[in-house]
Formats: C-alpha cells, sequence, structure tokens
C-alpha cells in the first residue's frame, strides 16, 4: 500500500487534557489522536500538531498531518477516525496533500493563526461557560479595549510577551487584524497573527482586561513593544479563555471576515 | 431571626445532573442547593424552583424561592450561596419578596417562560459544544422552521405535544413569541410560552429539524394542534440542547426582546 500523508483539521474542548503534546504521565490530544488512529489502521502513526496548545485550551481549527498506509479516501478520514476518538475530540476535514521531505507540514508551513479569547463579565461566574471564559468582574470597556489592541498590528519585536523561559529564537511576529468586541455579557478578542510566541495571547488577554477595567493606563501595549518590558503587561490570563480558531496556509491567509457570528457559538 | 422569603435566579450545567428535582440515588440541582443552603446558614431550607429541568437540560435563568432566617442582606444571598456551590451552578442574583402563604411562589406565580434549544448542523459533532447542542447532519432550511414554528402562536390545546404519561390536568397553553434563527453552524430555537407540557420544547425542536430537513412536510405543527395527533410530530430531541434561559413573573413578561445575542453565548 502507497503511502499518503493527510491534513486534518481537529475541534477539541481541551478541559481534559493537560494539553495538545504528547507527554508522560498525563493524557494529550495528541496521544488521543495517534490511539485511535493506531486502533482505526493498526499503524503506529505519529501525528504532527500546527500549534502546541496548552492545558485547558481549547481548538475550533487545529491543524495536522500524517502520513498513513491504509488505504481510506482522504476525505473520509475524519469520518474514519471520529469513530475511535472520545467525544470532546472531533475531526472536522480531511484532506490529502503533498508529502515527502519537502511535502506538506502542518506547523513550518502555517502562514497564519486566529486565536480568540472570551472573558465573562458579570458579578457572577457563568455555570454554562466556566470551561470556556475567563470570569471578570468588572465591567469591561470593550471599546476601549479594542483601541488600545490595535497598536499590535504590524512586524514588532513581542519580547515583552514572551513568557519567561520560552525558548523562540525570534520574537519578532507580524499581527496582521485584531478586534475587541462585547457580546451580551461577553469580551471576545479575536487576533490574526503570523504566529504567536508562547502565552502572548493569554498575556494580550490579562493586559487588555485590565486596561478595559481601567486598572492599568490605555497606551501600555505600545509602551510594551517599546521599552521590551514585561512590567507593562497584564497578568497572563487563565488557559479556559482561549481558543486556537484556525490555521492559514499558503495565499487563504487574508481571506473571510476576522469577525462573523460562527467565530463565538461554541 | 425574622423570616425572609428570597427569590433567586440560577445558571446550571444540566450535564452532571440528574435533572432539577430531588430524587433518591441521583445528584440533582435541587440537592445541591439545599446542601449550600445548609453549609451556609445551618438551617434546614427547602427550596422550590419555577421549572422542573429534565436531566442534562440547562439553565440561564431557572428562578427559586425558599424561606431563611439567617440574616444575610437579601441581595448578598446569591453572592454567599455561590461560595458553597459547585461551579457548575451559580446563584446570579436575588432579592427579597413577599412571605408567607399569599406571598411569592416561583412555581405558581410565573406568567411565562423562555426556552432556547439549539442545533449544531454540520457532516460532524462539535467537540466543544457537545453537551449543549442536538448534533444535526442534513442541512437545515432555518427560514422553513421559522415559519413552521409560528403555527404555535396564540391559545392552542397542545394535547399531541405532552409525552405519554405527562399528567398535566389542562393541555391548553399559550405561545407569545418563537424564533428560529441560524447563526453559523447553529440552528436557534427561542419560545416564550405562558407555560409548557413536560417535553413539550424537546418534541417542538424535533419536529422543527425533521422540517428543516425536508423530512416532514410543512405544516406538521398545525395539523397536530387540530387533530391532536402525537404523530404528527417528529422525535423528542435530546435533553442537551435545551436551556431554561427566563421565568417571568406579574407584568414583565412580553418586555425586552425575545432574541438577542446574549441569548446564545454560553
Amino acid at each position: 500500500m502507497s503511502e499518503q500523508r493527510i491534513k486534518m483539521v481537529l475541534e477539541y474542548d481541551g478541559t481534559n487534557y493537560s494539553g495538545w503534546q504528547r507527554q508522560l504521565n498525563a493524557m494529550s490530544v495528541q496521544q488521543r489522536l495517534e490511539e485511535a488512529l493506531f486502533r482505526l489502521t493498526g499503524e503506529n502513526i505519529s501525528v504532527t500538531g500546527s500549534s502546541r496548545t496548552d492545558a485547558g485550551v481549547h481548538a475550533k481549527g487545529q491543524t495536522v498531518h500524517f502520513d498513513m498506509h491504509t488505504p481510506i479516501p482522504p476525505a473520509k478520514v475524519a469520518f474514519a477516525v471520529n469513530t475511535r476518538l472520545p467525544s470532546d475530540i472531533r475531526a472536522v476535514a480531511s484532506c490529502q496533500v503533498a508529502g515527502g521531505a519537502n511535502g506538506f507540514h502542518a506547523r513550518f508551513d502555517a502562514t497564519g493563526k486566529v486565536y480568540r479569547y472570551v472573558m465573562y463579565n458579570a458579578p457572577h461566574a457563568s455555570a454554562l461557560s466556566r470551561n470556556y471564559t475567563m470570569h471578570v468582574i468588572p465591567p469591561l470597556d470593550a471599546e476601549r479595549m479594542n483601541t488600545e489592541a490595535q497598536s499590535l498590528l504590524g512586524r514588532h519585536d513581542f519580547c515583552a510577551f514572551a513568557a519567561s523561559g520560552s525558548a523562540a529564537k525570534s520574537t519578532v511576529r507580524d499581527m496582521f487584524r485584531i478586534s475587541v468586541q462585547r457580546r451580551g455579557p461577553c469580551v471576545i478578542l479575536l487576533v490574526h497573527g503570523g504566529g504567536f510566541l508562547y502565552n502572548m495571547v493569554r498575556i494580550l488577554a490579562g493586559t487588555l482586561a485590565e486596561v478595559g477595567a481601567g486598572k492599568r493606563p490605555s497606551g501600555a501595549i505600545k509602551r510594551a513593544i517599546a521599552t521590551g518590558d514585561r512590567l507593562e503587561l497584564g497578568i497572563t490570563a487563565p488557559p479556559q479563555g482561549l481558543t486556537l480558531m484556525r490555521v492559514f496556509y499558503g495565499d487563504d491567509m487574508q481571506s473571510g471576515s476576522l469577525f462573523d457570528a460562527s467565530d463565538f457559538i461554541f
């Protein structure tokens, strides 16, 4: 049987996982997916993901690739693997891509990613969205947050946003689109960049929450980019508000509206 | 200490409960709330809810009443009880109401309720909304469903919608407002009525899904109301798509827009 490389898009609820990446003594999404592929094909298939989402972080559009010999039609792989996955992980699409050493690579070929961070802004926490939002008690000024967030746009050295101990060689990244909007009790941050440093979106969300609550002066992001000073920024917001919405490849990175209704229904 | 009657609004994720009502050998929302009130006050407090939501059904606006002697300021009761509740149950508001035999009663005084039913309409199920939606694979025509649903409006005998074995004395109910709208992959039914028969909203949702998928001819609801024939209607949709959004009392039952953004963010 000849080998085929599959690109697959995954949705998952990160609540019960230690994150995307396989590790000892804790259950990861990657391990669950590799186990499902083994049960489906009998092959030991190693999966590469576009992004190493942390424990508790969710995905609507995590994108992965892997090679398989079992002759399942590429578009049917998502359906087949779902029969072996738990219900908190779903394959939502699959197709064949170029294989081999110069073939498609889910991580190296990504040209952009969209992340969402949702804050639940009310005096009491939400029972229904407790695993999908950060609870923020003081009233947030979403318009002020949106204005503040626009300072990210363009190519900048985001070293102030890098979690201590992260190993990225360069901390320069491109930010293409960003928006903060209120929807009822929720304040929703959407950000589209060429790539993100470890914890960058969570530090951004924590900073915007402080600016929106009036606890940190406007201009903090501009100053942090200029000075590289982590202390200009706010707390690292908790993981459960974060969702990897989409990974772009090739020329499609600017397509579509950043913010549409489907972006905030789970 | 004098007795005070408290009206309280609750949000809960019904996934891990046997429903609202206390029962032997299974954990209910009512039991969790009564336990929290006991731990808070040392009093054996019995709670009355507006609606007996089923296992797996959620609430954003379940409304309850109870009498307590402990002198907590009425508006603070919600905050205090939250310190004793698990995170999948949250009190969102509390106030004092008239007590005694002729005082406020959460069930008997309700003048209207709004329920939401959410369908996730896509080839693959959703990992993130698996506990909050019914998965429907065939494409749904939401406009056709909305037109079909309008036949419910007004005062009718809804005996065709009554689950077999339900004990309601009368099956006449008033329906005030109803809408079916698409939001991305979700199709959202919102219905506001004076009261609902057991399983009525789930039978309605199951019927509308069949009409929307073209598996049942339009006019089914009108015929079911005219004939009382349960066979005109579709399946009873599963519980996890259903949320009790709001309970109205007194004159406020027509206030506000039925469908706004906050109605469909968890």
